[in-house]
């Protein structure tokens, strides 16, 4: 068989990358258990009927066929999930009766979108979501819980700064409203396209098919201009002189959100203000809404975004509104692993190598290695009696840090070399331990040294 | 939308089972990293290719569609994966350049079959594989190796007890080879039979398909039934007076892996034998072949397996000699938790319930919450400010062991109660504690009193 290429969309981590992932996911995953999430894992799979929904996306789904099935058989009718809400949704509602509300949950998994792939846009790709539902009700506070949880977890994260940038649609829709806008759905799809058009083309859109006059649609625009991290977004929005009820809601949403994870956003390496460009074009989102993005690198839009839905799953007799931010890991992480922003220490586990002097001796060198491993030391035993310089190079290779002598006679003492420094001491399986910072497989991180060359993209 | 009902064959976990399911992965990657072993994950979708290779598994493939694709596109020509073994070989080909050899790898993901769903056999099902891979050759030390870090990473779940069976590829094949059968391959298809047909029948089958002779036959079926801890194995086959050296090869690696694994095995809860009924049905196995069984389980025939195979993986200019082990997740630990044989503490990580006195006093209850998060205590606040025995209630119904009464007054404590035992002590957020094993979700293990049901299996 021929060598294979990598598949267009597909990315997948060699080993040193893919424990940068894993130390980024368990980092994530105790920040969410720390709050009370508990982790699902939904199956792959959903039936069509409940994926196809909303039209637009239906293009990008993947349905799966049985290679061998009958001429005459279909597909099954199974598609793979293109998110980890709808699978949720799904969930929540087939579990309803074993599940306690509000149910927090995160979910770390895949999801499948057959769209063409671009930098940081894959066919496969892994999120982080996490949801609180409630059944019939849910109280604002838990908008303001996700914030700051998700706050917390990604300023875990050894990332470029991010920006939490937060808006709400009872405050977008009550300005329309109250502007005595026509089409209120039509103006928010309008004002979406802001980071994909001029405003003067906006402002066309906006009378077109949001039927707002002129004066109206430039007023639009003036909201959406507005960005705050503190009370005078209120001010601002005030003076703008709209008066609707809905419009008030939202707008003391959003300060409270602003309010409750100000000790949060002080240190500055995670920031969040209100944007109220921001819209999260066509989902079903009732009020908060979040997108966030990471400094450096606008040019992947966002990298994770969220809100209130307060229908996010609904079985005829009950409805169960949530809020939940998801964040996208391959998003991130793919192209700052791609830049040498983030790397892993090394490609193994192992923090020592012992090393073997004959191949008669192989039993007492895994004595060795098993000792060290009682005591939560990852290790390797070499793979050949090779000369010990060839098996310190060996160890080089793998980026392990210490090489481990078993004793040359009754009468010596093991020995370990550091084979950074050379430094070569006398050891014993029952006490020697490495430092900390070598025990494990670490992310390292460099700081971009050229600016990255900007992609065009092409819708 | 209407409430779904399971999909079957994809079956999904509560959010108790799934911290058992995470519980286990953790302690198995654990142990695999202490060895050495660096995990990867790879992509779920394999050209189809590589992928239909064997005839025999086709039918079983779950195929890629776009669902909105042109009506003259065909499918995308990738297909689910239906082991970690071929995605492991096509990546280990793939990556080659960037891959130092001997390459420990361990995978824990889902894999997809499109076959009929049973108990233990599932649409998706999650394995844990973990094998080593030289360039060119591998030593026989490494099958040591591998049954090594399986018996430790299983012998550490809490499950029923596993027996790990070998056997050898050489030694069968010299075996028959020695004594003159015209057709080897046929004869091991037929000696792999014999868990689901009579004896007599695979005598019939060892004449009619493998051209051996009634004596023939029987001196094959008479090796089948060898089974041995320790060294009465290599007497037990010399006295079936069949010479040759292919055979005493196999013999003397299925000895030595005995006797490798021998310290590990003394204590019974995991335990090694040699079955030379074993054969790994048509696989390229090419040397060392290992099936697992969990006892009282044996219903669900192996719940792992895995072997030598000399090349893995072939870019036509090198060759990649390969050993490993897969263990079935899903197929362990479903039956176990839907017999409650294995079950989760509890349904959400939160060791502490932080109650709210009022609405208003919500930030104060954060703050709580906050400080003990700081020191890894998982906890939530309380949804609603209903009275306390309320409380206390919602907390016993997601098995949260304690809940935190803030102070009702300056110069009052915070308290803190044990749900299960009633105390309630003064406690400080700065140093209380709960026990070590109320701190996380834990595995709760219960024998079981009736026999499980066995279930007929149709093939």
């Amino acid at each position: 068989m021929s060598r294979p290429t990598p598949l267009s969309g597909f990315p997948e981590l060699l080993p040193a990358d893919r424990a940068v992932e894993r130390e980024v996911i368990a980092t994530l995953s105790r920040t969410f258990e720390l709050h009370g999430f508990a982790n699902i894992e939904t199956r792959v799979v959903e039936p069509l009927d409940r994926l196809a929904k909303g039209g637009e996306i239906d293009k990008e789904i993947y349905v799966l066929r049985r290679l061998q099935a009958d001429e005459t058989a279909d597909d099954t009718g199974l598609g793979m999930h293109f998110d980890l809400t709808v699978p949720f949704a799904r969930y929540v509602l087939e579990n309803a009766g074993h599940l306690e509300f509000p149910f927090r949950r995160y979910q770390i998994q895949p999801a499948w979108r057959g769209e063409r792939p671009q930098e940081g846009r894959y066919r496969q790709f892994t999120q982080a979501d996490i949801d609180v539902v409630g059944k019939d009700e849910l109280p604002f506070h838990h908008d303001v819980e996700v914030m700051r949880v998700m706050i917390q977890a990604v300023g875990g994260l050894p990332l470029p700064p991010l920006s939490f940038q937060i808006n709400n649609r009872k405050l977008i829709q009550g300005f329309y409203r109250g502007l005595g806008i026509p089409d209120v759905t039509a103006a928010i799809r309008a004002i979406d396209r802001l980071d994909k058009m001029p405003p003067e083309a906006v402002i066309e859109l906006l009378e077109e098919q949001a039927g707002a006059t002129r004066e109206q649609a430039e007023r639009c625009l003036e909201l959406a201009t507005i960005r705050a991290s503190d009370h005078s977004l209120v001010q601002r929005v005030q003076a703008l002189g709209v008066d609707d009820d809905l419009l008030s809601r939202g707008l003391a949403e959003v300060a409270t959100v602003l309010e409750g994870c100000a000790d949060l956003v002080s240190e500055g390496h995670v920031t969040l203000e209100a944007n109220l460009r921001i819209a999260r074009g066509l989902d079903y989102y009732t009020g908060t809404v979040v997108e966030i993005f990471m400094e450096g690198y606008e040019r992947l839009k966002s990298v994770g975004g969220g809100g209130r839905y307060d229908a996010l799953a609904d079985d005829g007799r009950t409805t169960y509104p949530g809020v939940g931010i998801s964040f996208g890991l391959s998003r991130t992480l793919l192209p700052l692993l791609t830049e040498g922003v983030l790397a892993g220490s090394r490609p193994v586990p192992s923090a020592v190598l012992v090393a073997l002097a004959n191949e008669e001796s192989r039993p007492a060198s895994d004595r060795i290695a098993d000792a060290l491993r009682r005591r939560g030391i990852a290790c390797e035993v070499a793979a050949a009696p090779q000369k010990y310089g060839r098996q310190i190079r060996y160890a080089e290779r793998r980026g392990i840090p210490f090489v481990w002598f078993p004793a040359t006679g009754p009468d010596r003492s093991d020995q370990v070399k550091d084979i950074r420094s050379g430094d070569q001491v006398d050891a014993d399986t029952a006490s020697w331990t490495p430092p900390e910072a070598d025990l494990r497989q670490t992310i390292v991180t460099r700081s971009r040294t050229d600016p990255p060359v900007s992609e065009e993209k092409t819708e």
